[in-house]
């Protein structure tokens, strides 16, 4: 967490001394000295409408949310309900390095429930603004100070770390602002927060908040993302006093989100210099967060979207390929990833020519031509170009294509009643075989037919199985995308259909003959 | 276009005359006039890995973004090949109000082939940094001006509006890329445009480079968003001098995508008085583009994500009742949109309330009680809480329970193979009936057979059919959520289970259920 000054784009060393330094707009305000993390996924994360997590996955991201070196986490909100109690308690008892806390409305009732759990601090939320002082609380600015005074004092001599935050900050009366969030730290409150509860600040008006509260003791800054400001305003908070960051991973919370901590910590690091959390346990907080809340990572986010290191163009995959930092600002090993080239509709010679010598073709110029010719052609479609897409048209181009060896005759499933069953008809190796069997839903029954029709002898294995959302009418095509491994050798096929069931299977069968195409020593045992 | 100063939080008067005021860190740069939008959705946005667009679609998305008042629309790039340059002729003759262009590269066949397409426009773009001077095109700095120069007189006296962009600006030398684009503009270039092509920059760096190129002419600022800091850098060079905002609709772009357009007009609207595109088109764009592209929104994006102005938390959905602004920065009808009031975990009383009055429902107090209890159980299961599910629970704890008219007794669906057959044996008012009906695949063909066997006098309609991504493997729990409509009402319905065809016909039958049973004068007729 220290402060080292701007980091130079070629070399990656770090120099100078001020957060946005050199000019009238950026003149630093302050030192910059530790940036604490809070993380609030499991709180205001939690509160995007559809999510809930459970004791296991909130225990599990707090244990990845410790390991990365964030400083305090908020395991929830006590007041929901036992079952939040029960989750809160598991969190507080995993003994780990952060601070975990629980969210409490500024009722005394809370802090008891918070004090239940066994948590190490609290994070108070009070009215700020009029209109939840007195529209939404029906209290007065006076009766509102005493209350929070009353409340920092009963929850310090429990025990208890305290964080008062002002809601609704940003449209607040900043004086009022003071005199409130004043009263709490003479109370004995060990920190203060700046709340964007609806995100309706812009960066001048949090670098006044900040500016101001920072007289008063150590202020966290709390932003939403409503106007895409999330990021901007707690830059600009930290250069304007704040040493805590309020935020959540991927973003995640009411309405547009809160601010992204992976995105405020690349910021910080790679901008200035500024370390916070462990960044190399970035991605895998994002995919664990994705997976438990069921809120897909969207491809085009930073840090952690699917494309982030991903290059498809032509013009950036020739860059690429002369220099890993040519279309990057940073490794994607920062973030605890990796580089990929993809082919599409923007393909050029360059990327095309190194994906075919990565698969050990050797084409003429006139074959290479031909085969981006082809590569486009598909991405024009929309479509993505996957590997078996790749090596068929170079095979079709230099007129070695493969004899198939395994091929379906005929698939039929069976499913909505009793127990799903699918029967297939495949051709292998010339020879004609039929399965049934049966599964969890007609595309397990017939991946259970092809497997048990290939007998194990093949020995392929399905790695991922991936079907986009489908929206529209039933009678949407769907576009399935397998990826299936045989030893070391891994392949990515997709097949679009109306029938889901068609789709997997095409897509399924067509991954294995790939893999198995190669290997004309083996015989496929009819066990 | 116009600037006015900054919106009150209170009562949205626009009042003051500075962008950025009140503060060292924000102190005003310049007056801000003008800010244009440059939109580059079919370009760039289309350059993210896997993402394709028809020429219809292009047509379509080109036509929205002119109604919404974008300024200049790049059409695509005409290297890319024959098909895009069909593409761009056809938004080129579309007869827009804005601008169209096409992108090249610093090469004279770019710009005849863009010529070809009938545009009135072209963006070049040169490379800025040594590392794409040097590296990757392996030229000098000095021939790269001397080459800029011949290109854009070329293009001025072909009569094309031209822009030049100084290829990863935020990585070259500023005096060379002052050098470059100076050239640039004293060759007869329209405009110049510092562009962060990697999404390198910190705002200290864009501002800077804004302020610097501001002196030679027009600037433009084209940011990306690798480091979440693609708003703050676009409204910090607005603010340094740039009139011209380069970005996409959702943000869609190479990595982590360039700056979304609506961000920065909700920003520079709500923040500053500042009118750029016409905000109320922003939700329509935004759909149309994620449709298109096939890149889906995030629940949480600003301004267009599902989940904007959506409020599920007791705190959050009882505050909105007493004050449609208490958890809003502004409301949803300004970009086109509406506010929804969710149910889950975090259900209070005062919303689950307001759903069951909008609903019919008169309950006691108790029974409101332990109607929250099973609402807030469902969620804690981490599932959406439909309007079925409100009823059912509203009508089991009120022991008036409806009698089901709609019960479905027997599903077989057929698949993989020739045509997708499904047969259903439903009790429609304690009578059984059997169906069967073919469709485009098993789910499409139990519909069919469903609404078959109720007859049209049933007069239901399938509105909606989602099913979430699936991940994992074949045996994964399918949700499938269906909205289905008979005369005014609506009704949404989930279902999950790992046969996706029986998910999705229990949804349905549902669904059909809960719409006709209030509907208790109407006979089902076995037309």
């Amino acid at each position: 967490m220290k402060f080292s000054g701007k980091r130079d784009s070629e070399d990656g060393t770090v120099s100078g001394s001020a957060l946005f330094g050199r000019h009238p707009l950026t003149e630093p305000l302050s030192d910059v000295g530790d940036v604490q993390f809070f993380d609030t996924t499991l709180r205001d994360g939690e509160q995007a409408p559809g999510v809930s997590l459970s004791p296991d996955e909130k225990a599990h991201i707090a244990g990845l949310l410790d390991d990365a070196n964030v400083d305090v986490i908020e395991a929830g909100s006590a007041c929901t309900g036992p079952g939040e109690r029960k989750t809160i308690s598991r969190v507080a008892d995993l003994d780990l390095d952060a601070t975990v806390t629980s969210f409490c409305r500024g009722i005394k009732n809370d802090v008891d429930l918070a004090l239940d759990c066994g948590v190490d601090g609290v994070d108070i939320v009070v009215p700020a603004s009029d209109r939840h002082v007195v529209d939404k609380v029906g209290t007065s600015r006076e009766e509102n100070v005493q209350d929070t005074v009353e409340l920092v004092e009963y929850a310090k001599e429990h025990g208890l770390w305290v964080e008062v935050i002002g809601e609704d900050g940003s449209r607040a009366d900043l004086d009022y602002l003071e005199e409130l969030l004043g009263a709490a730290m003479d109370a004995g409150a060990d920190r203060i927060c700046w709340a964007d509860t609806v995100g309706h600040a812009t960066p001048d008006g949090a670098v006044e908040a900040v500016s101001r509260l920072s007289e008063l003791g150590p202020v966290s800054t709390h932003t939403h993302d409503d106007l895409g400001l999330a990021v901007m305003n707690a830059l600009v908070s930290v250069a304007a006093g704040a040493d805590m960051v309020h935020g959540t991973i991927n973003g995640i919370g009411e309405r547009a989100g809160n601010v992204a901590l992976e995105e405020v910590a690349i910021a910080l690091d790679h901008g200035y210099g500024v370390e916070t959390m462990d960044l190399t346990k970035a991605y895998e907080l994002g995919e664990l967060v994705a997976n438990a809340t069921g809120m897909p990572l969207p491809p085009n986010k930073a840090v952690v979207g699917a494309n982030a290191f991903t290059h498809e163009s032509g013009i950036h995959t020739d860059g690429t390929l002369k220099d890993d930092a040519m279309y990057e600002p940073y490794p994607p090993e920062k973030v605890g990833r990796e580089r990929r080239l993809a082919l599409g509709k923007h393909a050029g010679r360059a990327g095309v020519e190194a994906a075919l010598e990565e698969r050990n073709f050797d084409v003429t110029d006139e074959e290479l031509g031909e085969i981006v010719q082809r590569v486009k052609e598909i991405g024009d479609r929309g479509r993505r170009v996957t590997d078996a897409d790749l090596i068929t048209i170079a095979e079709e181009v230099q007129g070695a294509e493969h004899d198939r060896r395994v091929e379906l005759l005929d698939l039929t499933t069976v499913a909505g009643g009793g127990t799903p069953t699918a029967s297939v008809r495949l051709s292998v190796d010339g020879e004609e075989r039929k399965e049934a069997e049966v599964g969890s839903g007609p595309v397990d029954a017939a991946l259970n037919a092809i497997q048990s029709a290939l007998g194990h002898a093949a020995d392929t294995h399905l790695e991922s199985y991936h079907v986009d959302a489908i929206t529209g009418g039933t009678d949407a095509v769907v576009t399935v995308e397998v990826e299936m491994s045989r030893g070391d050798r891994t392949v990515a096929v997709t097949a679009s259909d109306s029938d889901i069931t068609r789709a997997s299977v095409h897509a399924m069968v067509d991954a294995i003959d790939r893999l198995i195409a190669d290997d004309s020593e083996h015989v496929i045992a009819d066990d």
